[in-house]
């Protein structure tokens, strides 16, 4: 489908993170797919779950890789739960097209914990973004500890 | 896991609906999921898919029916493309725990098609949730016309 219209390969960011051409803190990675930290974080322990081969969006991958990102968002999600950042609330997201904010064309699973009341602090993170473009990514410390307290509780 | 702490069979209104015990307009459904429209909808189009079964969260459901329920929520974003309600983005959206703005605790996939420049709009409908369960839910009439222009592209 859309594929063939959109950086990809060495042109598209995650194409190169997972060719290994740019660092990521990662989280989880098997044969077909990868999960890392946001670099710009809505909240703390945002996790993208990703495939490894190039598709912008759901539509473009085959079922059997749609239901492998899900099933592992889902483990993430669940390790999320057990780590010290034990988050009150989970949203599972995929963003299609610019205008629903899908900022980088290759499909991703966004798994964001949430916290009691944390709304408006969500709110203004999404309404800072063009700011936080400017400043540059968040801290890579932090993004690798959070890394390590999730994948530590991944079950095998 | 969590299903047996939480409101199912009748006192789920999900289940409820799903039994046929109260009105939905309907998109879609099959042996093991229904897609209906969102009595509250963040914009319009706003689409749930769920299991006829009830869990509260993705963990409980079978690895099987999360495939399912992901493959039918691809179908309808497909079929809303296609409708005259053309969005220019769609968001896929699972949303888990009450600090996660999970209403009913029966897990289900949210559909939510999007415009340029809208955001303000569906934050606005986001913080005024509170309001609009006082006032009562969307026009019965506009949902069943929105259900029918998707249900009318859906593929075979």
């Amino acid at each position: 489908m859309s594929q063939t219209t959109l950086p990809q390969g060495p042109k598209c960011i995650f194409c190169r993170i997972v060719a290994g051409e740019l660092p990521a803190s990662r989280v989880f990675e098997d044969d077909v797919c990868l999960a890392l930290m946001d670099v710009f974080p809505l909240r703390p322990g945002h996790v993208l779950v990703m495939p490894k081969t190039h598709g912008e969006h759901l539509a473009d991958l085959s079922p059997a890789l749609r239901a492998h990102l899900l099933e592992t968002a889902n483990r993430i999600a669940q390790a999320l739960r057990r780590s010290a950042l034990a988050p009150d609330g989970i949203h599972f997201a995929v963003n299609e097209g610019r205008a629903a904010h899908q900022t980088v064309p290759h499909c991703h699973i966004h798994v964001l914990p949430r916290r009691r009341r944390d709304l408006l602090g969500l709110i203004g993170q999404i309404l800072s973004k063009p700011i936080q473009l400017i400043r540059g990514p968040s801290a890579p410390d932090e993004r690798e500890r959070q890394a390590r307290l999730i994948a530590e509780q991944l079950e095998p």
